[in-house]
């Protein structure tokens, strides 16, 4: 029988997937607290659905830094999609633009990003890591805008990669393990080093940089704190994903669902405001909305499904939650986004 | 040894019940979060007894919208009894007569009104779904008014019926399962159908045709939020009770119980209150009535009985109830119904 | 080896007592939440210990209604010792007083209240429940008074036995099990049936028909609120022991050591507070002291040393629990009762 | 393969040790609640980490009452360490020099402190425990100075040694399993009772007379509080270790992380803060510094680092610990020690 919902694509996704490929995407950082408090954040929100309502017409389309969408719901970067499935970003493009929602390609993928821009059915967006010198960064830059990428994910949250202990266990090194095509042609690159070199570390000058290169809307992902959402509204960004690289970084760091309020009251409606992290539910998106959030972005569970069936594995997983999203909405009593506010939710 | 408590029934009844016809009662949305947090919160309430009182004589007869009952506990509205024994609905409605109560009887009852009526040995409410067409529903309605029924209660919580991931995978369809006996006369209905079709999404001036047809009080059921009580306010209804739908509806919903308070202030004494939602100890029902309301509502206890041992055991399961909350009223100083108040509870 | 700690006394009278007997001793009330909560609420209650203070001589003799201890741990009163020690009450009376302390002897005692006291080595005060009439209690409270009982402790929290589950599955009837030595003497009464009687209500009233018997001070064993605390105030009472019965009367009763602030509050300073439930470490008697307990009653453990081993096995249970005291006074910077205040704990 | 963090070295270490010595190093006394707590309280603590700052370079050297070290972990004092390997403090003492950091000597060492300071790469402090008589204690003092010691750490959490149930269980006397070097030489004593040796119980004319004894800096180990925070700062003493003994003497005390603030508070910048409990993890060790703390020390895993290896497993603890902080303050952003503050971190 076809998976009903997005733990049982978990549970299969773990036989389509080598051990240490599994632990890789599935692990955290040091202990996983983070990554189990993530999740568990969600349940301690409660919904308060308003009744009498009409449901009948749920309208759930919206846009995204400009990009329409058919839903709130969006694909986070991830790396290295080949590892779980042949076709790679090939088919998670494909089955995600079937969805009618964005992609978000990671640098480190392991089909080029014009080649998935090639295959892609639906808009894209590049995540850009700051690695190895300025001029391949900004080459990756211009890169997208040429392919059609229509928005610039910078994430901010990896002056360095966290230790992965399952990785350390396993003796696994992405980097090895996958090739990463973005640079492989670059000459004197070697794309075994890459990922394992000491990242460039951005700064706030980073982002009038990354701003001089392209006119594409550019957000920034794993923003936690007011402080630094302050701090990013003196800069030419268009949005803020509050995220904690889904517990992979720094373990003990706050669950993006906490962090999430007083970063849309930093941002006092200057830009838009995104989250990552624990959302496997209807009711997780319905709740990260009600706190402020745009639209949220789910990782892991495009893997399951791109490792379970590829581009119709990825296209299942989305409908899967965008299905319930709309069962959600109707229940909540809310058939269009614009109504959802932080009235529909109580933290206990 | 019969069983001493509900629990016991309910472990008792799983053995008399088939698998799917158990996961069906049993089962909520989703993750069951909601099913879970309606029963765990009654733990956190502490009941603050008082001492040195007469309890000599316990008095728990009330009146609910005017209808005197042994006890303000009070069966909630299910679907399908003949799915738990063959008499149903009828044996329901005898044991919840011999036990000097009422039975809030389902739309979806596999026994038509009628026949329900002519077997009870009590009062009886009837549950209203806006279902297929106003026509439909408005023959219901004048039916239980000429079948002696004494309210109406309007279940707001259901614009679409949730998916319940036990019956998903069980393949189960209650409309497939079981008949849905008010129906089956009526020209051109489809009782397989019925409940599988898009429901009437109801909307407050709904609640102003049904006043438009019946004289008899109407009880609003699945109200979870102060703001929506205050819309209720505007409206001619007797009563709300306060419901998630025992967690088969929006999963992540905030618990009755701990919804309760912010109804009941919201309604200041312009109409009854009741809730319902993991009642299964007496301590539970005075906690309930402690936070205000009337009197409370129970479900699958009540199919658990019908299950074990027909309306004997409906009236056995409401019985052990009864004495429970009896002795609960004697060891917590409280002889009467009038002065249980909030002072008897400490929410930690 | 002998046990290190009262815990090791528990595992080792289980092995000591027959099954239906121990069932008695150690359950509560339905789903037993206020028993396990009564113990778990000591470990949410943080100390916080002072340091540098001479503790090489920690004092703790203490008086209690008048009458001096050696520790301020009193023994609870518990029906039936006969139950789990062919001696009874009187090992539990001698193994007291070698403790230097005070038995609470029940009203239903399995020794006469005068053999007891024959036999005892310490100061011992009565229990009294009122029950079957007022002559009957009227007369014990006299032989009271004649044996040289202390004190009596009225129970107030029992207008009716509560229904312990265990024992109704055990078919066990304490008034069947157990003589009720008290009362077997006085003409027409029948010691089966005493217990299963109907209790006589106390009321407020009934404290001063007390007083008019006796000038023994009087306690009230039951109270759990500001409320009937100052209540009490209104009468000659000189002493109130916060009490849920040690999880055996009102399942989901506020725990004993939550409670105790607000009776300690209400009663600013006008007569003795004490409190049972949970007891068993010396840190929980000294968590209790400084939320304002002049003393701790302890119960179940006592049972199990009598079970294990006679008036050595109540002695030893005591002594431990003393010896535990006293290093948690010194290692707390406490070295006398009269310090020990609020500060030294935080509430989490 | 090489443990690659503490919780695997404390796995191996019980390996490498005789059950007894196990059990005397990992328990905490009574029912190890403290213990437990200690470590739970860090999970509590969520991290609020800073984006977009230059972390290329991490400095986190520090200098503690004057000693510069490598990073702000130190080595708690601990008796015995030749219990799990043969070359004891030695071992110790070369290992935490290889680290950059100082070892903390206990009183009861299994090597003389004088044998230590020869062997020792790095700085040393003397951990006073006030024993047996003033002249004793005095004349270890002035050993320590003439050995090079740095600073005095006086322990005033054990005014007696609780009670470890593991060890009464185990029939284990450290003062019987392992010499107390210290004293063996002079004349009168006898190192298998000192310790065993009723206490000489400190007052705070103590710390008077042992700032009389040495100019050393002076640091008291086992405050808890703010009240005595506050009396602590009426004497010329250097620094404050927070501390409740790893959950070794008072069951039930606060947990160091928890009272951790109070004390920073009351210090208001007068001397020095430090913290040990529970270190486990990079995370917690800036958790700690976020909550005021100068620095940290660490017990049981050197101990376990000991067993597994000698001085080379010991430093590899360290190191260990050292890196996983210096990604940890990389991934909050957190360059330098100087910048690390309350804003850090988020209670829940």
């Amino acid at each position: 029988m076809a998976p009903i919902n997005l733990f049982e694509y978990e549970a299969l996704a773990q036989q389509h997937m080598a051990p240490v490929t599994w632990d890789y995407f599935q692990g955290g950082s040091d202990d996983e607290v983070t990554l189990r408090n993530n999740r568990n954040a969600f349940e301690s929100i409660r919904l308060r659905p308003r009744m009498l309502i009409d449901v009948s017409d749920v309208q759930m389309q919206t846009n995204v830094v400009g990009v329409p969408v058919n839903m709130p719901i969006l694909v986070a970067p991830m790396s290295a999609h080949m590892l779980v499935h042949p076709e790679g970003e090939l088919a998670t493009a494909r089955g995600t633009g079937q969805a009618g929602t964005i992609l978000t390609v990671s640098t480190f993928s392991t089909y080029t990003i014009e080649e998935i821009a090639a295959a892609a059915t639906g808009p894209l967006w590049l995540q850009l890591y700051l690695t190895r010198t300025m001029e391949a960064t900004g080459s990756l830059v211009r890169r997208a805008e040429d392919a059609g990428y229509r928005a610039i994910v910078l994430t901010v949250d990896t002056p360095r990669t966290s230790r992965r202990e399952r990785d350390v266990r396993n003796n696994f090194l992405i980097a090895k393990a996958a090739r990463s095509a973005n640079f492989v042609e670059a000459p004197g690159s070697d794309p075994v080093t890459i990922q394992q070199s000491r990242h460039i570390t951005g700064t706030w000058e980073t982002l009038d940089w990354l701003r001089s290169l392209t006119k594409l809307p550019i957000l920034l992902k794993g923003i936690l704190t007011a402080e630094d959402t302050l701090l990013a509204m003196e800069h030419d960004i268009q949005g803020i994903i509050v995220s904690n690289h889904g517990g992979r970084q720094l373990d003990g760091a706050i669950e993006s669902i906490v962090a999430l309020p007083e970063v849309v009251e930093a941002v006092a409606g200057r830009c838009e405001v995104y989250m990552d992290g624990g959302i496997r539910r209807g009711t997780d998106v319905l709740k990260a909305l009600a706190l402020g959030a745009r639209a949220v972005l789910v990782g892991r569970p495009v893997i399951w499904g791109l490792a379970v069936n590829g581009s119709e594995g990825v296209r299942s997983v989305l409908e899967l939650l965008r299905a319930e999203l709309e069962m959600t909405m109707m229940l909540a009593g809310q058939p269009a986004l614009a109504s959802i506010d932080r009235s529909l939710v109580k933290l206990l």
